[in-house]
């Protein structure tokens, strides 16, 4: 999350599923394949975008989503962190075969943020605590145990803070050290309240400038580097005035039906056009310093178990020779 | 703040007052003192609660209690920090008089909170900045310059870390150290938004626990400890609830008096009991996990901004010697 | 490792034993009984000082003593940080016993030293680390699960940052919390550089306050608190002088015997009492800004490394349901 | 310091100079222009080595290097700290004129080493302190204030956590941004202990691989990158065997002339050559784990303090608006 350059409010493709199919009043999307499983408090989702049609249903690219999702993750609950990871490992494993990256392609891990900004620090945190190899495949082949591809990984900062857009810094380091894909992690602002550290998506379409200010900027993507760019992105922060709004939602719901007056009031809600009704949450909010992007109080926490999860489940899925069962030996 | 010991969410005496004026319908309230300076983008507000009249119409405790605002504090904009740190210092060595502190009396500074949590961690921030003496004037007094009084700095953890009540360990050294008075300073759970990390209150009120869950819990109080206690708060973290009825607030404001549709939805609502309302709010959030205390994305600046401000300001109030106008050069 | 307060170099009693039996030429000391183990790398002493001869042979206290030596700790090996965590799981839960101290008896941890100072960090991360489970004996005593102690962790800071004696704080807080028995953790001044975060050292002797300037100082002793003390303490810095002393022996015993120019040349070194010599040395570097106390480039992941052994190494031996084989999962 | 990558052991000019003036007994050495100042605790020494001949007696590249050795930097001294930070900045101004880079040159400043490692991290924590502007002459050209230049910072990380050379990073970032020069800072280890920390070297020659394991190795030089070099080099660690020999240099001295017992002992030292006898100290230390590379106690202040010296002391020479007088407000 590099506010500013890239979109800071990334609708998850489950998200964006969700209301295309509600707007679709629950019939299968054309051009949309899913596929749904839970096991152990953990869901896995995943969603094949196929054609322009299935891209402009979602309002999502081309592409394949997985989405993990993990309502307990923010419980400190160390055995289940462990299970996620081993989760996130076969998927992850999965989906490099899926995308047709070969097991010993290049890897190179890029760790947006700032990580000296405890909610943007996910992408610097996964790149301290990843195995990489990459230099003993170039400096002393000969001694590379098999089982092992090279990995590189980079934290290339923030425009805020190192001046220079992180896509060139990324586009350099392509360029001198030649991997074959990438894959960036990234912070991302959520949609919703219970999504912030508890959703992690992978997705093969790259990373996209948002469309506002950042309007001219480039984004981490095949067409741009070259080679495959496979996103990682976690909901970190959420505006206020999306609290608020997800707020309006919820109690529409609860009271719909009711006939009590409070039922009737919030029953009125409907009225207003879900897109027109947040921007008046931000107008109201905005002046009086009320829409800033916030984060659960326990984030520190948080983000530490978080990055640990992703650079476990990446160092196995990444390296045949880490055992899946015991991914957690291989990070600090 | 630790959760769980003080009470979560503290109104401050200024909002206190202003809910207790438009409950007054803007009439004076009896057995209440106020005063209030605007300078510099800087506000102070004095309240004194005189007597138990005043007490019950504010829902405080008697006692003096100040407020410092800064609604730009959260722009990183280090003159103006200076400016407030040297507001601080006038305020609270002034205070220090009005409440009957002599220039000699030993100050012990707790830093209530939980240093691993950063927006818990600003009493322990303090504690760490604070220029601490006593130890001179124990082991070298004839050393000791005049111009300064006797300050130690302790912070005592959370029950959660120690496994023992912050007022057992506070009381335990308050009796093996003997200070004169206690300044206890501690994060706050706000009633907005907007007051997060704007606002800071100082009260000789001392620090009392919530009336929750931790109803068989001491305080940080005269009573308790046999020596006056003054509290410096800061709001630093809001309830995802908090912020949806603040918003419910803003937009009934907004459309006060509006004739459109939208306008006389939100105008229904003014219908609905405020205090009902939040417990509505709740009731509709908690279920789903949409309830949590939630922290500005760039809380690790502002802590660390706010604790330097403190930090410096209580060095220049508490020693003569050290110069109001350059209190920065006496912290880290 | 409070400079100014506790001794800042302290004899191990292996350093102790090995200084006795070399004047004692190899003789056994009356009054020390002694055992010695070796197993996958890791050494283990245990020295009881029987009685006052044993006490005067080796310039220790009366007590038990047990060393830890892990040679190979520094090299960054996960696998044996666990097997050293578990090993030392087993022997403080034998000297408990040893010691006296009963399965129920409640424990409180002091984690002695300035935790911004990275060498002096070891105490205080350990209370970060440990689980502590005396809050839930005094609020829901009903629900503790069979197999736990109460256990309480305290780091009091250091004399510099809070003002107040260490001994101070812990009294107070062993006056309001009742704890049956201490363990208090300290980072040591080592007698030699290969000591250096390679060597965990276990005495139920207390912590005795240095014999220089502190003279005045109290200790954290069952004389002074009432209670038994066992103290944990790992070295982690070393004086520039006792490197160039250490490296003085070595070069003798390297040219012991040898009629080399530079064999004759060390040789004569045997001529200079090692007091004087260290003296000398000390002399020669002070004045100069050559006497520095010196730790290791890579001491944050020691720290840490060390920190974690101990922490779980506690939780094991502390409670009969955390097992000796698993414990890294209750520590962070 | 990569330790790996860069000489760990680089000789300062000044220590050069004062080796060449010794073996050539005290007379000028041909090639080489010196000019010394001392002032308020603050000695700086100015060496250029102006042709082969100049930089064959010094071993030094053909160069212009400023040596900055302040020895009460450690004493936490934060007046003394501000004119450091201002003597920096008013040499490095008049150095990058002498050297020839304009007042409008884009300059990239690189942070080499690891930013988890305290003694390695000056590098990254100038990087997180200085003030970068490029992105808004990118951006926002026209709203740039005379006075500035277009700055640029960035941390590549070391081989060891990245996988790639950081020299082939910093390629990237330099064909990409397009800098005039590179400031590239760096922590050194150091030839004597009482320079860890103290000590300053600024040179315009670049940074060169260590000549041992890295023989293959790039450095970040003009004849590499294709722009100017300047290197900012601080020691901050030094090897055990260091102290050990500098401590033989300083007995020989103390005793030298003396006709004690002792003395005599440490006159025989003269007779073994200095190189063979840092030789011999390694061979005996090195096998038993006497030869770390070590670091004061006080590294973590140390290094924040030296880094905010350089970090103010480049925003004042870099940029005409920022004041000489008052650099120290222009970082955090």
């Amino acid at each position: 999350m590099d506010l500013g350059m890239f979109n800071t409010q990334t609708d998850l493709a489950l998200d964006a599923r969700d209301m295309a199919h509600a707007a679709n009043q629950g019939q299968p999307i054309p051009g949309i394949e899913q596929e749904f499983t839970r096991e152990n408090g953990i869901r896995v989702t995943k969603i094949n975008v196929l054609n322009e049609e299935g891209s402009k249903a979602l309002g999502k690219l081309l592409g394949h989503y997985i989405t993990i999702e993990v309502p307990a993750l923010r419980e400190k609950d160390s055995q289940l962190q462990d299970r996620v990871a081993t989760k996130l490992a076969q998927e992850f494993e999965q989906f490099l075969r899926q995308v047709g990256i070969p097991k010993n392609a290049k890897a190179l891990i890029i760790g947006l943020g700032n990580g000296n900004v405890t909610p943007d620090a996910l992408g610097p945190l996964v790149v301290e605590n990843v195995m990489v190899t990459r230099h003993y495949f170039e400096l002393v082949p000969e001694d590379v145990s098999p089982g092992y591809r090279a990995v590189s990984a980079v934290a290339p900062g923030v425009l805020g803070t190192t001046g220079i857009e992180s896509s060139d810094i990324v586009q350099g380091i392509v360029d001198k050290s030649k991997p074959d894909f990438i894959i960036a992690i990234d912070a991302l602002a959520s949609r919703s309240l219970d999504r912030v550290n508890t959703t992690i998506q992978i997705a093969d379409t790259g990373i996209h400038p948002g469309s506002g200010i950042g309007n001219k900027r480039k984004g981490l993507t095949k067409e741009q580097l070259g080679i495959p760019v496979i996103a990682i992105g976690v909901p970190t922060v959420v505006y206020a005035s999306t609290i608020v709004n997800n707020a309006f939602d919820l109690m529409q719901k609860h009271f719909s039906g009711q006939t009590s007056n409070t039922g009737q009031i919030f029953g009125l809600l409907d009225n207003i056009n879900e897109d027109e009704r947040l921007q008046l949450v931000k107008e109201v909010l905005n002046p009086v310093g009320h829409d800033l992007l916030v984060t659960p109080k326990e984030i520190d926490q948080f983000i530490e178990d978080i990055a640990n999860i992703i650079a476990s489940g990446l160092n196995a899925a990444l390296h045949d020779a880490v055992d899946v069962d015991n991914v957690a030996a291989y990070t600090h």
